[in-house]
C-alpha cells in the first residue's frame, strides 16, 4: 500500500532450437520492452538412447516439456537445407518435424532460419565458427565461463536472430555488423541486459 | 440368455501410413485370429494448405485423430530410405517425424518398412507397380471398385506387410509369392475375410 507499482513490461518468451537426432540444443530468451534476458539453455542428448524410435519420441516428449514449462510465444529453428547426403537429410528432417511437432500441437507459431542466417544476424558473418558465435553470445549475456555445448549456444542464437528478425528491434541494416558500425548506442541499450 | 456366445477373438488393429508433405495415406486392419479385416482406408491431404508449418500441423493433428479413433496397437509406416535430393528427403524426413511424433507420443510402437519390402511382401514382386500392389489388395479384401488413390493402398499395402511379417502368419519362404505357391491351402484360410 501507498508503494508505487512498476507498470509490468509485456514479456514475450522465445524458445530456440537446434534438432539434431543424437543431440538436441535448445534456448529460451525472455524480451522485456527493448531487453533480452537469457532464461535457460542446454542440450537434450539423445545418443544414450539406441533405438531411432526411442530418439525421437524423446525428442518430442523433451520439446513438449520446454514448451510447457516456459510456455513460448514462439519456437525459432535452425534448420540447414543442404545436406551431406540424402539419408543424414532424411534422419535431420525427422529430429526437426518430431520438435516441430510438439510446437505446433500446443499451437505455438515456428520460424525457420538457414545456419548462415542465425551466424549472420548474431555475428555479422554468415560464416563464423560455432566458438564465434558462442563468444558473441557471452558478450551480450555477459556469460563467464565458455559454454561446453555449443548446440546450446546454437540454439540460442536462433533465439537471439529471431528477436531480431521480428521483435521490437527492427534491423534495416543488410547485416548485423553494418547495424553495429551504424548504431553502436542502440546496441549498448537494447541487447545488455 | 440360453445363447451360445462365441469366445471372442482377440482383436490387434494395425495402422498402416505412407507419410508425404502433400498426401499422407493411412488404412486400418484388424487382425482377429488368423483374419484380416480391412476396416477404413484414405488420404489425408494437405495440398490445400500453403503454409508447410500448417502442413506439417495438419499431419500431426489427422495422425492424433486415426490414433485416437481406431487406437491401433501398432503402427506401421512406409519409409523410403532413397530420394532424388536432400531437400526432398528432408522434407520426406519431416512428414515421416511428423507421422511418427504422433503415434510415440501415445506410446503406440512404429515399425517401418522401405517401399521395396512393401511391394515383395504383398505381391511377391519388389519392384511391382502402385497399381499391382492395389490390385493385389482388391483381391485379398473383395475391394469391388479400383481405389482412385493410391497412396490410401499404399498405406494399406504396409499394414498388410506388418501383418506378414510380425503378426499370427509367420512366413519363413523367401517371398510372398514362393509363400502363395508352397502354401495355397493356408493363403484362403487366413487372408481371405
Amino acid at each position: 500500500m501507498g508503494k508505487v507499482e512498476k507498470k509490468p513490461v509485456k514479456e514475450k518468451i522465445i524458445l530456440g532450437l537446434d534438432p539434431g537426432t543424437n543431440v538436441m540444443g535448445y534456448g529460451i530468451l525472455a524480451i522485456q520492452g527493448s531487453r533480452m534476458l537469457m532464461i535457460q539453455y542446454g542440450v537434450i542428448n539423445m545418443g544414450k538412447y539406441g533405438d531411432h524410435a526411442l530418439k525421437l519420441k524423446k525428442i518430442f516428449e523433451r520439446v513438449l516439456a520446454l514448451v510447457d514449462e516456459y510456455k513460448p510465444d514462439e519456437v525459432a529453428l535452425e534448420a540447414p537445407f543442404f545436406g551431406k547426403n540424402v539419408q543424414s537429410m532424411l534422419k535431420l528432417g525427422r529430429a526437426q518435424g518430431v520438435a516441430m511437432s510438439a510446437a505446433l500441437y500446443r499451437e505455438i507459431p515456428i520460424t525457420e532460419y538457414a545456419p548462415k542466417k542465425v551466424k549472420q544476424s548474431v555475428t555479422g558473418n554468415g560464416n563464423a565458427s560455432k566458438e564465434q558465435v558462442a563468444r558473441m553470445l557471452m558478450q551480450i549475456f555477459s556469460i563467464k565461463e565458455q559454454p561446453k555445448l555449443l548446440d546450446a549456444t546454437d540454439a540460442l542464437a536462433v533465439a537471439v536472430c529471431h528477436h531480431y528478425q521480428n521483435g521490437a528491434l527492427k534491423i534495416k541494416a543488410s547485416s548485423w555488423s553494418s547495424f553495429l558500425k551504424d548504431n553502436p548506442e542502440r546496441v549498448k541499450k537494447t541487447v545488455l541486459p
